[in-house]
């Protein structure tokens, strides 16, 4: 195996997450590439430190300027807030360091624009990380669904639902909670929960055509962790939009952090003419499947348990029936992502998959402000 | 007890459900009053002939003014088709007769606006038949929402889902297909099914504010059973909008006949700060609730069955875990109209309600041709 | 249509249900007969009067011997508590009448066998109301096994969970609570509820060879409604058996009214060589089937909505998607039993069936004294 | 942290889950032992060096008699067949390493006596690997048993239902298929399944009294793969049994390789005065809960996703609402068992607490042939 030196930057939730993923994906997928834990990077030398204990990366950085001037790395995994993404991967592509991103892409379409301009210029391999493509049965639809399986498309839906921030005195900003602040995230639910929901509805079903848009901020100010301070909070607490697809499919989608009893409820149903499905995060390991064409008396939804050996990445694991769990996306999506290099034939989402949704973003938050429906530009 | 004696206009699907309540509500509910079957009318004698033969009508007519004129005949029940809504409403309300009339109170708020005068006007008990406020799990819904259980709402979804017009070898007009049938019918979706989630939703989470809609035409030229010509279809064939409640609520609303694998499924979900709830007519004895103030690790969505005489309308049926089905909620109905006439204190939904619901469809018909947010009237 | 003068004998909970389908059958179903509600007989005679009035019996009567001496009545309908079963039913017979009994058959099988032979002597059509067959999910499912689609069978499990008699305050005997009186109901769970598992499962998989129990008493004393003393419960509070099937299946059965959050839950699970069924009476409108044949990455539990016109008995109810309830159940039992009586090839369960269940159960309660396995008689 | 050297026997499924369990454990727990993945052992020289190139073992072994000799290793972990774990084990105690077996304990019970006697002579800490009891919804279901919040138990119920065995053409033994050769199994469904469902309940619900059970071999001839012969099938392909426990509860188990759709359908049902829990292994990640305290028209059961950071284990892993899958039950059970070492107090289940499951599978297929009540012997 060709060794791939990996210095991660950001040791929050996803840097967990993608740490996990180079740790474990050689243990279950037979790849030419194993990534090797060289350089966690952090500007919290404390917090990198113990990060490296837990994880067995064999040394700490604090400048991430420094890691791109690094000779011996060879890729570069972001895992920041969504404000420094521009700044780091343009850096990374320059040095010419192969670089995964935690999703979004960017704080907007132009940010998004700069970025992919970049990257391209630079040829690296690159990785936007919409992991939820790799949950088996997202997989699992996309082949349906490429096999014809459903047949013209009418409707689409899908909605993301949490309930985390109803409380008045949850603060914004700093640490866990730069989710809340505008100037960090870039928007709130549209950018954080939406664009999973638009990147795999734009993988599954194509590209969108207009949208129409509403957002809300319920809690109108909070006290801000950094200036200690209340301030106005600049997010959409929730959104929901209608949607058309180039398909001519219609499309409804939703988000908020005010759906009590909902904890990361990450939902998507698609009719067509023959069949239709639907998934749910909560349960993750099963797919809705409707046939048509079963015989008549005999239809109803199958609920697919998606742990067969036949099913997407499922011979790597375990046996019939037995789970697995959410962090194993991001090992699929690295695997997947690896082989690619392998090939010379890389596997999305790519930066520009990650500026598609971003575009659609841009649209649905301007649409909010204009009331009126917004043309969704191309990437 | 008193009888009242009922003439039945209208030999449809509909007929027969509320002709079963009328036969039905005194072998299960304590009244002073008790429906007497007295006359089926319906312009095609033969079919007439035969339902009362089935249900026990004493007698047949074919034409509906001779039931205005009819002294002894107490009660009008409408089952037409919708464009006839107005026109035998007003005759019934003139001759002083207490009218039940099907719902969508007529095709629009214009007709529906003079139906409400003459109504009002007359001073005669009236009911618009929108039953599913009477699903026992429903009832229970609004008592749990009357109570503040769930708090301030956040948001409030609701959709109905068929499947039922795909082919494109279903011809539209006449008989049971006046539904496809724009000049009949009024509406598709909007008027036939976003019609009943509206109509729930104003009961349980108050008046609406604004809507932002599309509509799709699928299949855009149907034979018409009645020309025998192959025609426009104008009816919508799916709709789904954005609103606002007057309590801060946001909403998505959809419904559809093009969801393959969705018989009659009619859910709603309500979030509110302190809970949730959720429902769906395809388990219509389930009531989904999530309660905040439960232990925190304990909580989860309750699956409440409601069979329990202590539910609503439930003592007067079986024992506990022994469901009823979809026309027990026309008995309730029922049941609660007679209650009302007796008590002299009328029970919803009346003419004046569902004129209600018929601004929110007008103004969401209109915001799918002008594209943009409009208001709704008051009723 | 041909008039059938009824008889029922019993104003309890299941003179409610049959009162119903009497009542109803023909407003539903087309039909050569049509029971008329002549005579309501129970010992009570308040009571009696009280039920005639609710559901239009022509006449009352107290003394049901009266009931059998009177010409006009075609057909008497059992509706009293186990113990009263062979003496009216048996008079029945003497006399001519069409018979329907409510289950179970007889205390026990020595009572049955006498049952089935002055019925089968008199010759006269009978009827024991083991009613679950008819639900539309159960007879699709008999559909299912006839047609060979889940091959040879492997496994049966059913059970029957309740909760209600928890209480220690419960008292014995008595009107509603007859069933906790060993004198009357004969057993406990095992005659109640485990009855119309056994009925079911003898119905959809053969004959049963030999039955091995545990029965359990958790209260063993409560206060005696008739006596109003506290004395010995002499019922099985909990019953559960393994059993091989003549066709070498293996089964499980249970029953219990000690299942908390249990209100009615009779299930029943099928497994086959080809394919599985599973239903659950909580949510009666629903058959989950399995079918192997399904292509390999498909195959998934299928949740069939037993509503379509195509599906049992429910071409005569509503429109796809609407449910209907426990009592239809009754409406469909009694159709089918006139439609027997029509064409002369009479419908089960008959008498005979109903101690084909007889049997089991008291394999059942005997192996439960003896701690060892009994065979089972055959009916 | 202080470094414990593993040994790790058996390079198959078991030997898989086990060495992701080492390898991870560290990542997501604070401990203060560290496993080092030292020296994997198998007879089959080529598949325990890829094993060690997957999983980044140190060194191959071909003869675990040397690992028992080597003063490095602290840690023995036998992922054999059942056949195997005496001798092993037993070596491993003389030689004082501390021990992680894989389930069942041994053959039967006999085997494990000795086992136990040795294992406590030694001294030495030691782990069999009933991994259930760490799916956090079983620790959670534990807790509230604890709390006593069922109140009195009444009734226990479990079954593991599996379908991979119905063809006649698989073969028995070797491999992957040793578990249907009853000479290394020691026993079918019993030995594989039920010693899981056993294993839980006597956790869950204390000891068990007396069982009475029937088995079935449904193919009775299949091709040995060590022979090449037909040869007789001496393991139970299904086994089903009634049980009394020490609190009064009576249960149900059962278990099949035969139950077409279920791929390893493990459910546990308890009902308790006060309150219900189910669980199974297909939605692992969710506990039902009834509580009869709930007010009266509110109470259901509740779906509680055991994803909260309050959950037993949780707040180790993602956010609420993300899944973990079956692998994390054994780096919990490994993290408890470091924690015991750490503390001095060892967390079970040890080898005595496999020895009680050995007997209760004793009991069970001694009842199979004596068709009577078996008691249970205390381990």
């Amino acid at each position: 195996m060709k060794k791939l030196n990996v210095a991660l930057i950001g040791c929050g939730f996803m840097g967990r997450t993608h740490s996990n993923a180079h740790r474990k994906v050689n243990n279950f997928f037979d790849l030419e590439y194993q990534p090797v834990l060289k350089i966690i990077c952090d500007v919290n030398e404390d917090k990198a430190k113990a990060f490296a204990a837990k994880w067995g990366y064999e040394s700490v950085e604090t400048d991430w300027r420094k890691v791109m001037a690094n000779k011996d790395i060879d890729l570069v995994d972001i895992c920041l807030p969504n404000n420094m993404h521009m700044e780091v991967s343009m850096a990374a592509a320059q040095a010419g360091k192969i670089i995964i991103c935690e999703k979004p892409l960017a704080r907007d379409g132009k940010e998004g624009e700069k970025m992919v301009k970049a990257i391209e210029k630079a040829g690296v391999p690159n990785l936007i990380s919409y992991n939820y493509r790799r949950i088996p049965a997202i997989t699992l639809a996309k082949k349906l669904i490429d096999e014809g399986r459903l047949g013209k498309i009418f409707h689409y839906r899908s909605k993301f639902l949490q309930d985390w921030t109803i409380s008045k005195d949850l603060p914004q900003g700093g640490d866990a909670l730069w989710r809340l602040d505008v100037k960090v995230a870039g928007s709130g639910v549209t950018g954080d929960l939406l664009a999973h929901c638009i990147d795999t509805a734009l993988w599954l079903n194509g590209s969108m055509e207009q949208v129409n848009a509403m957002t809300e901020t319920f809690i109108k100010e909070r006290k801000h962790n950094l200036t200690g301070k209340v301030e106005k909070v600049g997010i959409d607490d929730a959104c929901a939009f209608l949607a058309r697809f180039s398909n001519g499919s219609l499309a409804t989608f939703e988000s908020t952090r005010y759906a009590r009893g909902h904890k990361a409820l990450f939902t998507l149903e698609i009719n067509g003419e023959h069949g239709s499905i639907f998934w749910d995060l909560h349960d993750a390991h099963r797919l809705q499947y409707f046939d048509h064409k079963d015989e008549g008396s005999l239809r109803g939804w199958r609920s697919i348990h998606v742990t067969d050996s036949d099913h997407p990445y499922m011979k790597n694991w375990w046996v019939p029936g037995l789970m697995i769990g959410y962090e194993h996306s991001f090992v699929h999506q690295l695997s997947d992502f690896l082989q690619g290099i392998s090939s010379g034939k890389p596997t999305g989402p790519c930066f520009r998959d990650g500026l598609a949704t971003q575009y659609v973003c841009d649209a649905v938050l301007k649409s909010a402000k204009t009331n009126k429906w917004e043309k969704v530009k191309k990437a």
